[in-house]
């Protein structure tokens, strides 16, 4: 193949096939996708989770993952917090002709690697070229498909005294590919991006009192917990001072002029559950590489319908919105 | 809302919800949708098919679609040719900034006509919105599922004597989108653009001999064929005379250089069948508008080993190879 990317690969001719053949399909080989059937034939199940997402991430490369890492563990994510074991992926690219085939190898390995770690097959696939100035490197479209196993989570489960869980430390994704594009000095932040399927799991198996599992991503734990409680008679209330977020990603928010609670998150899980259950889903998150900050945060409360109150450091309260607007463009 | 897309729309906050509440919700409205989890949950079946496609053609609306009716069709398609019932479609756009809404709102209304007709949900979704110049208006993927009904059709059951049909005029969309995209007269040329399930319904209702079906979007008739007999000890030799191409397009490709039977199709459905079927498959075929130029255009057979042959009008034998390189880029 050629060192990059030209509008041929994209024709549906000899170099459309080349680059599946060579790169594609070796990188993600299963029975359901070696068939090469114009759909692929999957087992199904009683009930299925089905979710999609484009990925549009600046820059493809970011400390902590990549735009490949990304595009499998959002759609896992949403899979896994519908109570569903991720199962299948579908798969296309939308390349900008003049890409090195080198950054689309390193992608299609980052895939490759994240989908054997969850036993996630990709299974079916498209690919597009277009024009220099018509797209940015590379744009990722995951669809994925999962098989329910806890049916029945909903924001609609919330009762007063409920504790809202978070999984570890806000903001360090958006942070770093906020960094990362401004070309500014890093330090040691990294995206947070992961699959978050095995915690849901270790979630699930210990507590039946989970009501609602939510993956706090665009518009960060502010705008996922604004929409818990869009339109209920209940409120959350959470504690400023309990939201764990590293030091360096609070000073680099502050440098930035970001909000933590705003900033997106890709390997973060908000989990609303009884309250006589916060302590032993704590202790299971906990058990995990990924679970070890996790905090309760906050309480559902009927003090404040439909509102997210924040309980300041400095012992004031004040009403958090959802994300007002484009904060952080292209963050995924 | 705005007029125009703004990066707003794709930031996870407000804008993006409104974008959501106010024209996508209202627009695709379905159990599975509205329950607006991370993903939809939806019903299973014991075989399933899934299949994706992202859709980038220019320009966005053409003679006989736009970019939202090819999108729905364009999986719907791919889930119909492996014997599947199309079920459920998710939905992700990636706008470009400054598109309008009054075309967002056409484009959407387009994919909930086609869907409706087609007994299709959207059930899961996207919005992300890029940068002026790194995108071109919009690009739509869909993935979607359908529950097997026929299962088994694939080029491996081909069998020599094999009749190969082709369900109407070959080359329509490719043309119809190089002329529009050209600014070039279009006269009576539109894309063919239409949904092929009830069709291959149709078909495999008739027939228990239908060897493979399959749609030749990229690439066309001839590219499609190669790819069935690629690797086998079978061949097919098609009749150049035989191939339905309307007299209009037959000109327009001798205008711009293409060959009708690598033009990507949107609406056309190729049919392998044993030879003592493809009678009762062409009258099915012919009941429906879709396949009433319906023809047998070709014979699988054990003389051309893993190729293509066609005979020209003029009593020669030339191989088609696969399409070689960017013929028709942006084409869906």
């Amino acid at each position: 193949m050629d060192e990059i990317i030209t509008l041929d690969y994209g024709s549906g001719g000899k170099k459309t096939a080349r680059l599946i053949d060579e790169l594609l399909l070796p990188a993600f080989s299963n029975p359901a996708l070696d068939a090469l059937g114009d759909g692929a034939l999957i087992r199904g199940a009683e009930q299925l989770a089905f979710s999609t997402d484009s990925f549009v991430v600046d820059p493809i490369f970011f400390p902590g993952g990549d735009i490949g890492k990304l595009a499998v563990c959002g759609t896992v994510n949403d899979l896994a917090v519908c109570g569903a074991e991720p199962k299948y992926l579908s798969c296309a690219f939308i390349i900008e002709e003049g890409l090195a085939l080198s950054d689309l190898r390193r992608i299609v390995d980052s895939i490759r690697t994240q989908c054997e770690a969850l036993g996630v097959a990709v299974v079916t696939g498209d690919t597009k070229v277009v024009e220099k100035g018509r797209g940015d490197k590379i744009y990722i479209n995951t669809a994925g498909i999962g098989f329910v196993k806890h049916p029945g989570l909903s924001p609609k489960n919330l009762q007063a005294g409920d504790a809202v869980i978070v999984s570890g430390t806000v903001g360090d994704h958006g942070t770093a590919v906020m960094l990362a594009r401004s070309g500014m000095m890093q330090g040691d932040i990294s995206s947070d991006c992961a699959a978050l399927s095995p915690l849901c799991a270790a979630v699930l198996a210990v507590s039946d009192g989970v009501r609602v599992l939510r993956d706090p991503t665009r518009g960060g734990v502010a705008t996922t917990l604004n929409e818990f409680v869009e339109g209920s008679s209940l409120g959350i209330v959470i504690d400023e001072a309990a939201v764990p977020v590293r030091p360096q990603v609070r000073s680099a928010c502050d440098l930035l002029g970001l909000d933590p609670l705003y900033c997106a998150n890709e390997g973060k899980l908000l989990a609303v559950v009884a309250a006589e259950d916060a302590d032993k889903v704590l202790a299971a998150m906990r058990e995990s590489a990924e679970g070890q900050d996790a905090a309760v945060i906050g309480r559902v409360t009927a003090d404040y319908p439909g509102k997210l109150v924040m309980q300041t450091a400095f012992g004031g309260r004040r009403i958090l919105q959802k994300l007002p607007g484009a904060q952080l463009p292209r963050i995924c």
